[in-house]
């Protein structure tokens, strides 16, 4: 275990590499040519538009004013001093929930180490076990401050106890009323969104066949006799792939007319010609202008034929249809009830967010779709625990021997020492580091196939998986040396009560290591977070080679998104480390408060500026971040005691016995109290709101495709024939339009 | 390990145990005296109003038709004849599908019975590992049919494992198919029901206090404005137990009145003087139908009195109500959705059955709901594991020499050799056993206490209870000897995978114990049963002494009810001993199947002509017993990979891994497929059908007593004034009275 000294060599590093990232950030990101990169989110609003023109050329790339580098640091007040309700304004409420997870943090721990500091430390300095003197072994100041210096048998361990009751109460009290707060944040925010339309939609899935109306008749007539007073319309589900490939066809060539078209504007004289046959390489020379606006209404004519195709296409039709009621207590009345005898059909859901809809998965049947699930919930067991089995067959692969034998070439080349030693070093390194770099992509895959309909729900699924991973393969992973495979196997030849005791007996000595672990991750990794460096180095290669028009560099901005689902668990693994740390090496836990001060710092930072999210699901993530919270108190308190068991304290085990069993009733408790108000719409809020506004999903001429191409290009199309018309999806706050109330309006034909 | 000898004793003896009871029961049965215990359900329905009447007196108590003594044993075929449906509209279809478990056991267990004894028997008994002449050992010849023949790493297993999928799939395949068959029936039932009440109300809890208002008034206000189209009437609850005393006892002087009357009209010219005095035995004479008459009438008048006051007491209202609306949609829109953005409070669900509700849970607060239900959760846990505590504690306290010392007066009695020994060898077994006859009491009080509102919800949670007590005590304390606490202790102690090993290991060996418990508890068990021996002479007993009155008569019955809490937990012992048997030694599963076979036999015989159940809850159980049989099945699984796993066998414990796997996602698919049926109520099957009767929650005097005494009396008061009202609570299907469609009745006030 390393020193008091090693761990200071160690924080002095990452808090230099910390510095030095945010200091070179202060500087980038005031130079104008940077400025998409750095404040995407404003260009996306339309309050930006362009970097400062003010000065000569120069200054279009180079920030020239000294003044401001010398408020390079302004960025951290700024990013605090937007208040909470501006900012569910600006970014959405689930990216103000989401920074709230770290002020959660703050909020449990700040307290929790000021007592650990005043009671635990002293009492854990003064016991006299583990002194320098005894034995000579190389005890180090860190395990002086924690629990092993106790000594086996000692009766202070009772103050331990005790605290390990305070900090579970208010680990509580902090819990609940966050709970409490962010329903209520999330109720507020739904009920003053009136016109979002997905508050008056359901989503119907699994509508059974009927051989004599289509889908979308025999959906109207299922509504308007079940639900008589309440529905009002609805738009059935099309797969349009082929479709969807003509629109990114034409979106392509669009965007090159764009660009010949400003050539034109600079240069009037100038003949542009480009050759029609491959890449533009050979063949015949035309007129660029000309050739692009003919290729493209020639694509217009296709579209409509394919939409008229699409729609009029028996096998294109999906059995899920979005329906919509005129007022939000009939959308809740079928949302949250069962339509018929058989559960398997008709079943309804409130509709995601336009946004938010995964289309691939509307029409996935019953059957399948629990068959799916418990596929990838075997697939999850094997991916967590012998993860490392493929690795280490490609290491194997890997190996140079093997490669020389193979490719008998290449041996001059391996046989030398330099490159030689550099690939056996890193191969193997370099196999898990990619694996874990596309471990949330698989698990995202994974929660695709098994069937959910929404993004937010995806990311949700993908966050309770990468969590169960990490909590294994680093948490148990770094205390318990060894792969996965190697403890579960150890542990199922164990005795079951041995199991928390091995575990619980090699936390204080990890400690150290975590530390260092935060530091490396938590602290240099936030201020590279801020940095941005992928974006900012794709953004100029972009900007350099690729980007013709304006509608180019808007794409190459890449704004990025919080990414719940690989972000989120993370954090949860400081919460674990808190909570784990708290009574047995209350050291670590000043390390895990500056982690979450400044990833609250630079995430509120992020989101104000950088960040554009996909959807918006209103916080319905809280329930998981609540109860992955509960969860890593639980493993605390079993570790706790495990580690106590084997301390000779056997009433103090039994003493802590109660806070396991509490724990799990406390989250009963909550789910109880708050759960519903993430799933159920509750009938008096909003009851007899009227739907005034024709949704997304009731467009006239919307038809959402099944697909498997670029989710944008689906939205963009839905809306209509042009980039112009794009947001359909994408800005459920339109101009509202009066639609008769309480009549059934028919489903308009698609125009053209 | 015993002998086919051995059981051949132990069947021998227990058969002519069953068929003796039998006998008795078919001889005692056709005695006119004991008409009413055997045929108490015709009484209760009006069917059957006295025994047969023709010939002199001796032929009142004894049956002297000799042919009937020769059709002794026609109430089997007739138990068997009346068909399903008309036993539903008789019986009920809780009843119905109660005896369908027995059924349901037959489905599973003969084809696997014959399937085994064709394939596993004959390659036990080839393999030659434990031949007689080997070592000499004592194996017997149940052994040689057992799985134990086969030794250590045979290539046999395979044959086991295989079997052990197509049984698994054979138990999927029977389970599925009667969940969809009573799913039906179920919702067919309830189609079938028109005018059932609860179809149209809705329970709310928790309503708030509000200080301007009424109870009753606010839940008017808020179901008039938030179901203002549905919403018909309400039921406000109150705690009247005054009133509940006053009511019982006006019931015992109008019985002495009839009494007196009967008296009277048999002998007018003897005098009926009573004494007013204690228990009749001193004071004033008056004449006794004057004075029951004054007292009666005086009662009538406090009794009205009092019905004022708990109306107009506002202590005596509860936060709880009864919500009826105009049609089935109404009420399950309500049920089915949350009310209000604080989920604690206007809690709604579907209101149980008249009968069926369990008053005094109506009234409790959600926290101490929550609260109440950890209690009993770790008081199931130490119930469960060391319930062997207390009664040690009583048996050591019932020790000889101990009482002698405290009660020396009682030495000579104790010093004497037979009384002494018969104290020593009972005591300990009467207190355990007094401890198993009060355990569904003592279970059933815990369920109370967690707070459900509907006596068929207390039974489901008490039959849970018991399965696990019976699980822990009954089979794994007899496959692996020791008290629960002891296995406890050992398991947690030892490796994880080595319990399944432990308990695995001995299944084989206790095959025999368990055909003798099979025969013991269920073939002479299920025989006395239907001899229905404690209620035969507690009637004479009450005949011969307390009866006064026909109603007095009447009530002497006791015709009893299923019981489902304590009886279904005993039935999924015999699913779980057949499901662990059936590969391990199959010779156990004729006995299974005789009891099924008994059981149904009895059991439909009873609930015919015995049993009358409480309430009628429409089959609500059935998930909790397809649950607990796919658990068996679990059980079962884990058991033989743990027992293969002992037998060198690695590659086949390997080969079963996916079963549990399987059945656990079978469970998930049904309850999916099935579970909503149970719990919802379909919107579209009873739309639109329109509420036509005044329901016994919301009669106009009806007042809903919350009180402790016996749920009759309430139910009586309930209805009326008399006994001849007491149906209003009993039977939903009255006369229809027609009220306004559309228009919100106002609740009318009590009148008198």
């Amino acid at each position: 275990m390393g020193s008091l000294n090693d761990i200071g060599v160690a924080a002095g590093i990452n808090i230099l590499s910390a510095v030095g990232f945010l200091l070179v950030f202060a500087v980038v990101r005031i130079q104008p040519i940077n400025d998409r990169v750095y404040f995407p989110k404003w260009y996306l609003k339309g309050t930006r538009s362009s970097p400062r023109h003010i000065g000569n050329v120069l200054s279009k790339f180079v920030n020239a004013d000294v003044s401001t580098y010398l408020r390079f640091l302004n960025w951290m007040p700024a990013a605090l001093k937007m208040p909470e309700p501006e900012l569910i304004e600006h970014a959405g409420l689930d990216s103000a929930v989401y920074v709230r997870i770290y002020l959660l943090g703050l909020k449990i721990f700040v307290p929790i180490t000021v007592l650990a500091f005043a009671v635990l430390v002293p009492v854990n300095w003064t016991s006299a076990t583990l002194g320098d003197d005894e034995e000579g072994l190389s005890y180090d100041q860190i395990d002086k401050l924690s629990i092993s210096n106790l000594g086996p048998g000692s009766k202070r361990f009772w103050v331990h106890i005790g605290m390990a009751y305070v900090f579970t109460f208010w680990t509580f009290y902090v819990l609940y009323h966050e709970y409490k707060v962010i329903t209520t944040m999330r109720l507020h925010f739904l009920a003053n969104q009136n016109r979002r339309p997905d508050q008056f939609t359901v989503l119907v899935r699994n509508i059974p066949v009927d051989p004599d109306e289509t889908v979308g008749e025999h959906v109207e007539h299922f509504f308007a006799v079940n639900h008589r007073e309440h529905y009002l319309s609805h738009q059935v589900a099309y797969n349009a792939n082929a479709l969807a490939s003509l629109v990114k066809k034409k979106k392509g060539l669009q965007n090159w007319l764009v660009y010949y078209e400003n050539q034109h504007a600079k240069n009037p004289e100038k003949e542009l010609t480009i050759k029609t046959g491959l890449w533009g390489l050979w063949g015949e020379k035309v007129d660029a202008l000309q050739h692009y606006k003919t290729t493209i209404e020639e694509l217009c004519k296709q579209e409509d034929e394919g939409r008229q195709k699409v729609i009029s296409d028996p096998k294109a039709i999906m059995p899920a249809a979005f329906v919509s009621f005129n007022s939000q207590w009939g959308a809740a009345v079928c949302a949250q009830t069962q339509q018929t005898s058989n559960p398997t059909v008709w079943l309804t859901e409130w509709a995601p967010e336009p946004r938010d809809v995964y289309w691939p998965n509307l029409a996935i049947p019953f059957v399948e779709l629990s068959i799916r699930r418990l596929i990838m919930a075997v697939a999850l067991f094997f991916l967590t625990f012998f993860f490392m089995v493929p690795i280490a067959l490609v290491q194997s692969v890997a190996n140079l021997d093997d490669i020389e034998r193979v490719l008998p070439f290449l041996k001059p080349i391996i046989e030398r020492n330099g490159p030689r030693s550099v690939i056996q070093g890193f191969l193997p390194g370099i196999a898990l580091k990619i694996f874990l770099i596309f471990l949330p992509t698989i698990l995202m895959a994974m929660s695709k196939i098994e069937g959910h309909v929404s993004l937010s729900g995806l990311e949700r699924k993908t966050a309770s998986k990468y969590f169960l991973f990490i909590f294994v393969n680093v948490f148990l992973g770094s205390v318990v040396a060894g792969t996965a495979f190697q403890q579960l196997n150890s542990f199922i030849h164990q005795s079951t009560n041995k199991i928390p005791e091995t575990i619980g007996e090699s936390i204080p000595m990890k400690a150290t290591f975590f530390i260092t672990y935060i530091m490396v991750d938590g602290w240099a990794g936030i201020a590279a977070e801020v940095l941005r460096l992928k974006p900012l180095i794709m953004f100029h290669i972009k900007n350099t080679f690729l980007v013709r028009t304006e509608q180019d560099r808007e794409q190459a901005m890449d704004p990025g998104s919080l990414e719940f689902g690989s972000t989120e668990p993370r954090i949860q693994l400081y919460f674990l480390l808190g909570l784990v740390y708290a009574v047995v090496t209350p050291i670590i836990l000043p390390f895990i408060i500056v982690f979450f001060g400044l990833a609250y710092l630079v995430f509120r930072h992020q989101i104000i500026n950088v960040y554009n999210q996909q959807y918006e699901s209103g916080a319905q993530f809280w329930p998981d971040v609540h109860g992955r919270i509960v969860t890593a108190l639980v493993i605390s308190q079993i570790l706790l005691i495990g580690l106590l068991s084997t301390q000779e304290a056997d009433q103090s085990t039994v003493a802590l016995l109660p806070l396991p069993v509490l724990a799990i009733w406390f989250h009963y408790v909550c789910k109880g109290r708050f759960e519903p108000a993430y799933i159920k719409f509750p009938l008096q809020a909003g009851s007899k709101r009227i739907l005034l506004i024709s949704s997304p999903y009731i467009t006239a001429d919307d038809i959402h495709i099944v697909s498997n191409v670029k989710r944008e290009l689906r939205l963009m199309f839905a809306g209509g024939h042009g980039e112009g018309h794009a947001a359909t999806g994408k800005r459920p706050d339109a101009e509202p339009e009066r639609v008769p109330q309480g009549r059934i309006r028919a489903p308009r034909l698609p125009q053209r």
